[in-house]
């Protein structure tokens, strides 16, 4: 094993999915499970269904070693032969054992290795800040959207005595593969029609295997071919005494309008004529590609993170570039990050956690998503009272923009219902506060002051919104939303983000979590009218938060040491969301609001403590596994969410995090590497106890992660 | 029940699969398996994967009352709400069992009725004459391509004191659907995404309901929808003492290019948007399609074919058009029949098994494909020699032009590979037959004598062709192929159509079955230069001709009163297809080549001879099931080729058919109409005792039953 690749022993039960996506595609080639098939899947909920076949095979070894990424391949032969032949699986084929290789999942690249490091295969996918696609110029746009994933394989036969073969394929009998060099002689590998193909470039040592079969194909066309079969593969011949690598490019391909309700087409196919264009460009700028995933790989491994931290964060990564989307619409960029499993696009409460990501990598995404949200997912709503009335409400925002390429109608996300209290109720609340936070820190952030001079009439109203949420007479305002929209209609009533876990984190009302959201809100609020000078506003928001803070020290219970959730009905769970609203100031760097001896001195002392005491066995630390659980009443727990957590109280109250609570990366790195939620690559919900998932699949909210690069 | 609607008892086993398919789309809405799922299938090569509702509530019956053509739906709720929800089937649905319903195939209708004749639901799939669509105005052309099947629902509730409602919908929970009245106010109906939906108009009575479990749906967005859910239906009402049908449109949409090699779009894409403006077509021409369909099905219902054959016709045609495929480029029509479940383009030996059909219904179909094979699926091989050499050979043709929407190059079908002696290997002398007696047929038929003198030179080069297969030398030619094209390698030998029978009908040289083909490839190129005023390469023909029938009559074994298969190694196979080139002079009216005292006389007496004893059990009449077998040694028997052989045979010896003989059209039809075959809806290769299909599934082939209306 070369020296520059120390040696990693797998834990037993390492065993996970990776999503391999390029920027903005909605397209992933998923493989990583042990018997897992997977392959190019585009826009689709979970991994795809082809076998992949990547191994050597060499004179010691002569059945083909490939990856377990596959499973027995069923031949498509007998729908032909009936009369002849019987379906049986390959027998010059060793699916290679967990214990036989090593995987090393980095920032932008996953790779394996085996047979003592000779063997080794990786997958690239680079990323690197992107300009605002409207900006960009042809040759800069392709080299930013080129809807590819890059990779390659290698042998180092340098002490060998004989030829080692290498094979990188697939296997779909639904799905026969077409020769790419039949049209373009610069390519050699498949396609599936125009949609997705893999290719390296023609040389020496390389050529093409295709059949019912491809380990042992019997049925040779004028080219050796068989393009009825339903495997194909690029073989690669090693000769004795060389390491050579070989580049693998993987392409997807999507013409045309791709959803309806906001008719979009994707923004590749401005700059990029077909597959085979994608495919030889990947070729082509192979090294570029390698160079900048290389980047990414040294700046996650020089950071001070774990090497469980590493591997969340890197995880995470890939997910979430997997639900990305970046569609053309009458002559301007679309962004939309769609929901993994759910598809639901550009989820307001997704966005505002992907928030710190696409600012360091893609900050034109947030603003052009919330213009989005401003011009067709808005709405004005009225508020009900607890006596039955309506009376006037405010602006606020759908909960997404649609599902499955679908834009929903303007003012209507495709998730909120009516007259319910738990999942699926509208989100009004939550919305609101998303936009102004979203809002404000991209534009703090950026610097850029002339869009947030733009929004100066918005936010006033989002304020107004604000403050009538709490109550229509402002006397009786105490900053806490105490009234839902009357969009939920008489038997309903909001919900938060959290809407699969209980009251403790579902009910918007009354809501520690969403009440310090709120006074982030306006502490942000605060900030945004000083910089465009609206004095009156800046005072009113202070004066609000002040209020609210105030507010909320009165919620604390001096004889537990807690904030209950919920400010209604004796409820006592307890929550770590509690502190979630602090990330904005801190990410910002708004000291006054964070400081410990400052304006929120004693609700930070008490919110210290309610997370001291919550970060205790059996409170919001798991029992059975350790890790780290949202709310106290509920094993449901969301990883993406509990990253935050911790970025923001390793912040605020490194002291709080004991042994046990510090141990959890080990824990919750473990859940996502077995099969429990690797099968799903990164999930978000998970079963506190067993670290199974159970909901939010394939999902791109982990990346708030990337918070923890900041410690 | 209605008077006009017939009491039917299914069998207990009918139980089958039909594709209600466009023309030209390559698509189909298949359902009718008892407990299959379907519905929507773009380019498939078996039924698509969604629950279709389809039935009835009513207060006598409070529970849905389906056909069942759906599993239990498996609601995604719980991947939303894991720590509330459970999965369970919907509790107030039915399934419908045989007994309750009835079910009738017409040519382009499939109807159910339940509930004592009141309940009725049928598809429509309308086909008519169709001019050539490069010289069809817009108007016509939308009438002539729409990519939609109708439909319509019906409950006669004339006697019923309360109201009815009926359903129609579908359930895939990977494919949530959207609402078309979003966008499209004319539209009520649900799409997914561009590529398909269903629709009727906007009336008083019909609703939309949409959730995790349409029929009990807890969630309602501000329509009452939720578009996440992955059911969706319409529902109408039937207010008591009304009885209302309900029209339906179910629409396709492909846009942009979808083939590649080739790069082509669907005609249709040239005079419709889109989807929406597809199912708008559809329903402001409902009732012109209806009263087409309807016209087909008086046309079947008043030939004189019995019910089983009516039955056979009928699902033949179902199948052949979702394999139809009518594309565009450079400005012109690009006609595909796809091959079943292969999937391989205009498979030749196909087209010229279809030639019945297209001539009339799309003779210009016939014509395209022919120019196809010429400017790019055709070759020039050399033929080998017994001793080895090759020698020059001639013109032929490519058993295909590709698979799964990709062309291949010019000069290669998808199919054949070298070195081989059955499947898979060249069918360079049948392909050559196809050409020559599709083209003949297609220009005496249809009288475009221009066309066929266009191709005065190529038919000239087709007759040398088949001169030198049978022998280079002249003076040492009998008329029989005896040399395999050099394509098929020194290890290999010419396969015909009947690939994957055994070499009885398997082996293309000195091959019966050829021989007779061969003949009637003589007699129709004499009649082609005939008309073109070619009157020596017409004398040649004649001769030839009469040389070859000289020489099969001297083949015939006078001790068993059979032809034995194949002119080699003693071979005493028998089969049925000795006939079956007998059906181009027979469909053409050529009578002096089937006049029983004419020219031919000799050979037809024998081959009288062998029908009538072939047709016996035991030897071509299968001793378990009473079907007709295309070979004595081989269980595997196509339908298609049986249906042909069985009008020559009736047309030439109809005393040759027996009691046994004449009783198989009700075994055939079984087959069809049970799940052995009916899983795959039409199917050509069969398992003669078990009547199981063992290839050829989802299959175009079996319209050669049109030629039983000739009778």
């Amino acid at each position: 094993m070369p020296a520059s690749y120390p040696a990693q022993l797998p834990s037993l039960d390492e065993d996970y999915y990776a999503q391999h996506a390029p920027f903005g595609a909605f397209a992933s080639f998923t493989i990583g499970l042990v018997g897992g098939k997977g392959g190019f899947g585009q826009s689709l909920s979970g991994p795809a269904n082809q076998n992949v076949y990547a191994g050597f095979r060499s004179s010691a070894q002569p059945a083909w070693q490939l990856l377990p990424f596959f499973t027995p391949p069923q031949s498509n032969e007998t729908a032909f032969t009936e009369e002849a032949g019987t379906r049986q699986a390959p027998a010059n084929v060793r699916s290679l054992r967990p214990a036989d290789y090593t995987r090393k999942l980095g920032w932008a690249s996953d790779t394996w290795q085996a047979d003592g490091g000779r063997f080794s295969f990786s997958l690239l996918t680079p990323f690197a800040p992107a300009p605002d696609p409207a900006r960009l110029g042809k040759a800069a746009a392709r080299r930013c959207l080129a809807p590819l994933v890059c990779g390659w394989i290698e042998y180092d036969n340098r002490m060998g005595a004989a030829p080692v073969e290498l094979m990188f394929g697939l296997g779909d009998p639904n799905r026969p593969l077409r020769p790419l060099n039949e049209h373009s002689p610069r390519l050699t590998g498949f396609a599936s029609g125009g949609d997705f193909g893999y290719a390296t470039r023609p040389a020496r040592g390389v050529k093409l295997a295709q059949g019912f079969d491809v380990f042992a194909p019997k049925y040779h066309d004028y080219r050796g071919l068989l393009v009825i079969g339903g495997e194909a593969a690029l073989v690669f011949t090693i000769p004795a005494r060389q390491r050579r690598r070989f580049p693998l490019v993987l392409g997807f391909f999507q013409a045309g309008v791709v959803t309806s309700g906001l008719p979009a087409a994707y923004a590749y196919t401005r700059v990029f004529r077909d597959l085979g264009d994608v495919l030889a460009h990947g070729l082509a700028h192979h090294a570029y590609y390698a160079r900048m995933a290389s980047a990414r790989d040294r700046e996650l491994a020089g950071s001070r993170l774990d090497a469980d931290q590493r591997f969340l964060l890197a995880q995470a990564t890939h997910s979430y570039f997997g639900s990305t989307q970046l569609l053309w619409r009458a002559g301007r960029p679309l962004w939309v990050v769609n929901e993994g499993e759910y598809r639901m696009m550009n989820t307001f409460d997704l966005t505002v956690d992907h928030l710190f990501f696409e600012l360091a990598w893609h900050p034109w995404a947030v603003r052009r998503t919330l213009d989005l949200f401003v011009s067709r997912y808005s709405y004005r709503d009225r508020v009900r009272t607890p006596d039955g009335r309506t009376v006037a409400g405010g602006l606020s925002f759908t909960h997404d923009m649609g599902v499955m390429n679908h834009f929903t109608a303007p003012g209507h996300s495709s998730y909120e219902c009516d007259n319910l209290t738990s999942c699926f109720s509208h989100m009004t609340m939550e919305q609101l506060l998303n936009w102004v936070l979203c809002a404000v820190t991209y534009a703090l952030q950026t610097g850029d002051l002339a869009w947030l001079r733009r929004q100066r009439r918005r936010l006033l109203t989002c304020a107004e919104s604000l403050h009538r949420r709490d109550h229509p007479e402002p006397s009786r305002r105490d900053g806490v939303l105490k009234h839902d929209s009357a969009r939920c209609g008489p038997h309903g009533a909001e919900i938060t983000t959290y809407d699969s876990l209980d009251v403790s984190l579902g009910q918007a009302r009354n809501n520690l979590y969403l009440a310090v959201k709120t006074l982030a809100a306006w502490v942000l609020l605060e900030q945004a009218f000083r910089r465009i000078s609206l004095e009156p506003p800046a005072r009113d928001a202070r004066a609000t938060a002040d209020k609210l803070a105030a507010t909320l020290t009165q919620k604390f219970e001096t004889d537990t040491g807690f904030f209950p959730a919920v400010f209604e009905n004796n409820n006592r769970a307890r929550i770590l969301p509690a502190v979630e609203g602090f990330i904005y100031p801190l990410y910002l760097g708004l000291k006054e609001a964070v400081d410990p001896a400052g304006r929120f001195a004693r609700l930070l002392t008490q919110l210290r403590q309610h997370i001291t005491q919550a970060l205790q066995t059996g409170v919001c630390l798991d029992p059975v596994s350790g890790g780290w659980k949202l709310s106290s009443t509920s094993t449901n727990t969301w990883f993406s969410k509990i990253a935050l957590a911790q970025y923001v109280i390793r912040q605020l109250f490194p002291e709080a995090i004991g042994e046990t609570a510090r141990a959890a990366d080990r824990v919750h790195a473990g859940w996502q590497r077995r099969p429990g939620c690797g099968q799903h690559a990164m999930c978000d919900q998970i079963h506190s106890e067993t670290g199974a998932a159970c909901g939010s699949r394939y999902y791109p909210r982990g990346v708030t992660t990337f918070l923890w690069l900041r410690e």
